[in-house]
């Protein structure tokens, strides 16, 4: 019996409130749990075990991989998050990191988030975890500086600053759960729609983005067509889909 | 013939201004060169260079490794220099990276410039060059937080703030070169007295760590018996150690 997604997802809290950063790190582990206990809805990671779950892994041997990709989400935010980026000085209705801990320490915590990261992925025998996340993270902070710079073509900017993790989150499952490269392609397929569901019906939820470009009404069906097509390519892929297929209908009704 | 410690620092200058960064970060590349062509000794590459020589590899092959030491270097340097942290405009007689590309970029670059040397790191067929630099970074990274609450344990500031990286240069060669592990203490032994030289040596030149603490004549005799125990812990090591003594040397007598 595969497990629900909300089961995957206590799994993920548990593991990261156990998860043991490296005692160098010293006091600026205070500033990384705090960003890493955000209240966030795990998606990635939940992702990643149900993904590993769904071609015949264990969840346990899949939990380093999936916080790893948590991690570098938590980097990005609190880097994103700083007075000289976003300056969002409030995440999910408490201080951010910088606000919270000061911006030389957030600075710092996100260096960490990300380094501990990678040293997550780079637990398993093979180095494909890890080049998979690092080639990911490349992309979100390509993507981060375009943003910056005001880019116009926001598919683009999409696939670099979400749809990258969310590849990485279903790549870094298989590549754990050492799934032979030629399955890799219609997992891929999966993940890119569910990356780009994931970004529209943010952009629903925040009114910007795709909302902005083709109007809410437009945005909703656009939503609806790649939730379509993501449960569609699931059909592509060998494995028991079951618990995905609830991912994309949860990803597609998302309310926050 | 061995090469000359001046050689290998031109191997890593070629191998540094060819160095092709991911497509995806963009303009970001701009910067992330910038920082990195900032007229450093390259003192790390050359040091890891020069041991995958003493055990009898290529530096071809070592470059790789070397560049991902000297990309974290930068990575320090850049996120260090920053408003927030030691808030410094000026870098080696010009304008350091934010002050010349503005501190959001200078950010990403400083993010973008870890995760390519990771990349770097990943080339080789282990995981144990990225697991040994990922566990330095890391130890840097604590040591710059300890750095800011002002710690008064000198020793083991610079032992995470410099030495964790002087380690990993040596390090990475070894894994490089798939040195046997049981060979590596005698080589960690010379890297942690490197270390230490590097250190006490920049104290004397900027009047500062050691010389605030035991004198600038205190802080001579320090770096003349660090020299000695360095260039004897050589005597330890399997290999050609005459260019290693020469880097020795180098760093004991350096003047900049």
């Amino acid at each position: 019996m595969p497990r629900t997604p909300d089961e995957l997802r206590l799994l993920v809290e548990e593991y990261l409130e156990r998860l043991e950063l490296t005692a160098e790190l010293g006091t600026l582990a205070t500033s990384m749990r705090y960003a890493l206990a955000g209240g966030g809805k795990r998606i990635r990671p939940v992702l990643c075990l149900a993904v590993g779950e769904a071609v015949g892994a264990d969840a346990a041997a899949l939990l380093p991989a999936a916080a790893a990709v948590e991690l570098v989400h938590s980097f990005s935010l609190v880097h994103d998050d700083l007075p000289s980026l976003d300056d969002d000085a409030v995440r999910r209705g408490r201080p951010s990191t910088w606000a919270a801990h000061g911006e030389a320490t957030a600075i710092l915590a996100g260096d960490a988030l990300l380094a501990e990261a990678i040293r997550l992925a780079l637990s398993y025998p093979s180095t494909a975890v890890a080049r998979e996340l690092v080639a990911a993270t490349i992309a979100m902070i390509g993507g981060q500086q375009l943003d910056l710079e005001g880019a116009d073509d926001l598919e683009g900017l999409h696939r670099l600053k979400t749809g990258a993790l969310f590849r990485a989150s279903v790549l870094c499952a298989l590549w754990a759960a050492e799934v032979p490269p030629d399955e890799h392609p219609a997992w891929r397929a999966f993940a890119d729609e569910l990356g780009l569901l994931f970004q529209v019906v943010d952009d629903l939820l925040d009114g910007d983005g795709y909302v902005a470009t083709v109007g809410e009404d437009g945005a909703r069906r656009l939503a609806v067509a790649t939730a379509a097509r993501a449960r569609g390519s699931l059909d592509a892929v060998p494995g028991e889909t079951a618990v995905l297929a609830g991912i994309v209908a949860e990803l597609a009704s998302r309310t926050a």
